[in-house]
């Protein structure tokens, strides 16, 4: 297949490559000549996908890091840090805003572009990792090395691909493939096609071992990728088994397709309320919807915390015999969330089965008969059992339960959600929901939906 | 504890046994003259509990049995057989009706008294076994000559302690202890409390080996009785697993309780339609009742046909999502059967999961994509799957779908039951059985209060 018109529109333009060029430069030049001229001993260098030359059109974020010697104290690398990337942002009229990954980090917008200011350790090899963010230098360091020229337009393809059948990003909201994944596939599988074919055949634990570490054994993930750079990181660990499987089923989609172009645009997403709610209406299930608060916390702790929380939630409800049809969450990532149940049936009768032992175990019997009364006890099969009458006969019931403060242990609930959750929370009707949510309407078309990402 | 006055119950009066000697003996005698007279090379014996001396009182069936040697044709022994039954029944103005078991035989119903006349052959040992009612005479030998004089009390506290709790008669309805079975139980352990003591401690797959066989490795099943008779046998074949546990529960009860005379009673029964119509008000659970014809098949193929289909039908409700607390049946055993199902939820929505193969299994994906088309499926997890729609959104509507002669094959239905059932089935409202209806309102009883017999 010819990609000539589809690169045209991914890679960067020349305008932006040059612009990129020459901001970067002129911001490293002033760090390292300011840093020679206070004595200051940092080596600030240009890392991430402009360095290596696989960034997409118009997604050129800057990754600066300032490098310190290993035998630096954290405390003055963290200072010193942030005080070169406030400098920076001053010197070249930025906008600043602090950041937080293994340690705080300064975000400047320069010139419109987003601009990070990380202060890392200058390592070697994986084994001499002080903080998490010192392996993004030798990450650009091996792609720069070993990812041919021509396949920077593969990764390109890769990551657009991706992106629109939505395995793209290694942030917990999508859970999909980072960056220096989509990289280190196209270092070992050649191309794009390739690396498509390939995983269409992947199992359950695929192994990528470029340096040929044999280390694959330490690790029970679904796909296992050796970080060149460090023998005991899975570069995929973050990955997940649906979004590993979206990725495989999408690549033979793709392979089998006569519109194969139509992969690397956006779907059509349906975002209209009426429509909606009367796709709803067809699947004659009950759905029940839960708004509350979100606390300010970052979107790499709220999105996890969210997703736990209803998936937990939602198997208590399974327990308890309420048949749950799909869950999920949605939030705005800024005041609100909502949790979201469609129910195959969300009623019960007023009686279940307390199941005790087997008759057979003499002393469990006596025990289960003295803790519940002999007069309650009944065989069934070869157990003894006891009806008890179901405290909660409707799914919203139960619900309404667990979300007290005395009950809330009963599900696993992310930490930071507790508070706003049990404060804020209600039940609200889809119906009531404003058609001009886009984002959530286009969430509804998502849950209604699954899999429109994956085929064209 | 002081069994007389229980005893004295359970005992058949001296004019009881009086009279049961007195008839035995004349129709016994008659036969064994004709046919000496006739040159039959025939013997009459009298076998059962009668001639083992443990019957209970009223329940006083006398089972006349006419052995032929080995070597008679098969025919000959039938035709003799019933040709020698309708001569008694003449010569001593009986009512005669014809049943069948292994091969046909006459009852007859004289002097108050239900006699059958069973023609078999004499054989020394189980090996010799030509059909199944033989070994009836080896049994009541073997306990004539194993069963003290005293020990036949403890026989008839057993037998009515089973009885009253629900666990006596090894036909299909109760698949329950044989009366045989009841007296190898105190051969083996000498008398009734010690029985109950040791049954207590039964596990899965207790072995009563009165003869040290050591065939007990031949059986799979729940409880191993192996006949003194026939080494290849267990008698306790066609206990279910369910009766032996009510059974080893009610001894633990038994051996608790402060009123054990009452467990040699009947319990009380409720068979009040109201109070019962309102215990099920209390479930909040649908009911489902399905009524139709039984055909004329005897009682030990119809009780197994009938629970095999209510089983199966419940299966195939929860294999569909409806979930189903309870079922059972009811039949009067003459014209109609019930079957009844207590949904714990009984509606659905309109869509389900068709799950595919996981997603890792190429081949099978390309099966499933080829057969429901790609724009229908998604990823769960790892699996490859598709929304259907559902097709029966209710339970009766299943049942319905069930019951025609396209699709009846899709339950295990008992083969006689078929035909009737599906000309003659509809759904019925249990308000508008009669309240005059004991039998099926006593089993509405024990449906609702599953149990009851085991303890007092």
């Amino acid at each position: 297949m010819d990609y000539t018109s589809i690169l045209n529109k991914l890679r960067p333009t020349e305008q932006e490559k040059t612009k990129i060029k020459e901001i970067s430069h002129k911001i490293i030049d002033f760090l390292n000549d300011y840093c020679k001229k206070e004595s200051i001993n940092a080596n600030t260098v240009l890392v991430g996908s402009v360095a290596k030359g696989t960034y997409l059109q118009g997604k050129s974020d800057i990754d600066i890091f300032i490098t310190f010697p290993l035998e630096t104290s954290m405390d003055y690398l963290k200072e010193m840090g942030l005080k070169l990337g406030y400098l920076c942002n001053e010197k070249f009229n930025g906008v600043a805003s602090e950041h937080y990954a293994s340690h705080p980090y300064l975000t400047s917008e320069i010139e419109g572009f987003e601009i990070d200011f990380v202060p890392c350790y200058q390592i070697e090899d994986g084994s001499q990792l002080k903080s998490a963010v010192d392996r993004t230098v030798l990450h650009t360091n091996f792609i720069k090395a070993n990812l041919k020229e021509s396949q920077k337009d593969d990764v390109l393809l890769l990551k657009r691909f991706m992106d629109m059948t939505g395995t793209y990003g290694s942030e917990f909201k999508v859970g999909g493939f980072a960056g220096y994944l989509c990289e280190l596939l196209i270092v070992k599988y050649g191309d794009f096609e390739t690396t498509l074919k390939e995983a269409s055949k992947w199992r359950y634990g695929t192994v990528i071992d470029l340096m040929d570490y044999k280390t694959s054994k330490l690790f029970n993930d679904p796909l296992i990728a050796i970080d060149p750079t460090d023998k005991n990181r899975n570069v995929a660990a973050a990955l997940r088994l649906d979004k590993m499987a979206e990725f495989i089923q999408s690549a033979r989609n793709y392979l089998n397709s006569n519109i194969k172009e139509e992969y690397f645009n956006p779907i059509n997403k349906n975002t209209n309320k009426e429509n909606l709610l009367n796709q709803i209406k067809d699947n004659e299930s009950e759905f029940i919807v839960v708004k509350f608060n979100i606390p300010e916390i970052p979107l790499d702790t709220l999105h996890p915390q969210l997703k736990k929380t209803v998936e937990s939630l939602s198997e208590k409800l399974a327990d308890e015999e309420f048949n749950v049809f799909a869950s999920d969450y949605w939030t705005d990532e800024e005041k609100v969330a909502v949790f979201i149940f469609e129910m195959a049936s969300s009623t019960l009768n007023k009686i279940k089965i307390n199941k005790g032992p087997k008759v057979f175990i003499e002393r469990g019997c006596k025990q289960f008969i003295d803790a519940h009364g002999l007069e309650n006890c009944y065989i069934k099969d070869d157990f003894l059992v006891m009806n008890v009458e179901r405290e909660f006969t409707s799914a919203v019931s139960y619900i309404k339960h667990v979300f007290t403060s005395e009950n809330i242990a009963l599900i696993k609930i992310g930490k930071n959600l507790k508070d706003s959750l049990l404060d804020s929370y209600s039940f609200i009707n889809l119906e009531d929901i404003s058609s001009d949510s886009s984002e959530f309407w286009s969430f509804i078309d998502d849950f209604l939906n699954p899999g429109q990402y994956i085929k064209r």
